[in-house]
């Protein structure tokens, strides 16, 4: 199988390969879309290197890389709501994955939302426009 | 007004306050992922400016900023293949903008392909399981 785009060498025994196709950025890092399996609803966007996209690929949970703590942050590892990974995708350019999750307890957002794109632009301002489901409180000890 | 990230005026008179929310990178780049509007699916991730978003605010089509060729990309301004955006939603720490679209030609990707996202993971392989519904050669003249 040949993979990545630049990238010259065949990978003859597949395995692995499949990760040369992603193209990381000067942090090391692809933007990671996680979108809900059946409802279609955007549920957030983070960051993964290479070791959370392979832990996401082997244990099937979206695990991310925080940035701001720079270390892998398993989704849910805290509030418990977790994100099943039914499938992925990767993008025409290889510098985007896309996560079709499952999410747990129905709450993607760290402040008890179920996206974390619950802001809408109406009339020049930035509207709240979906309901806490959660209380972040019980979140977040 | 008050723009850069980071600034905690308020914004008393509203007007184009908005966009202080939006959290640029290093690049002064904010991530914009587009989505049908109606169906669902995401087509596409892509960059915007400061520019490109106040474009897309104010013509609702969408304006992206090009990395490669270091300037403001109208969609569709090629192929034809434009997006109307009918919603505009920013994450909760505003670094992703999402865009609820309706796309022309019913096709994205440069590769002729509804989304970007036609390779999916199976078996350790990206297998593109998503049709061309048009000739890239009459995308792109």
């Amino acid at each position: 199988m040949s993979t990545a785009q630049g990238a010259s060498a065949a990978q003859p025994g597949g395995g692995a390969g499949w990760i040369s196709r992603v193209r990381w950025n000067d942090a090391g890092l692809v933007a990671a879309i996680a979108q809900h399996a059946t409802s279609g609803r955007v549920l957030m966007m983070a960051w993964m290197n290479r070791e959370a996209l392979e832990r996401t690929v082997a244990t099937r949970q979206a695990v991310y890389f925080s940035r701001s703590r720079a270390r892998l942050w398993v989704k849910g590892e805290e509030s418990g709501n977790i994100q099943t990974v039914r499938e992925i995708r990767l993008d025409c350019d290889g510098d985007a994955v896309l996560l079709l999750v499952e999410q747990a307890g129905g709450v993607a957002c760290h402040t008890g939302r179920e996206s974390c794109f619950y802001s809408r632009l109406e009339s020049e301002q930035w509207q709240i426009v979906d309901p806490v489901r959660v209380d972040p409180g019980r979140l977040y000890k």
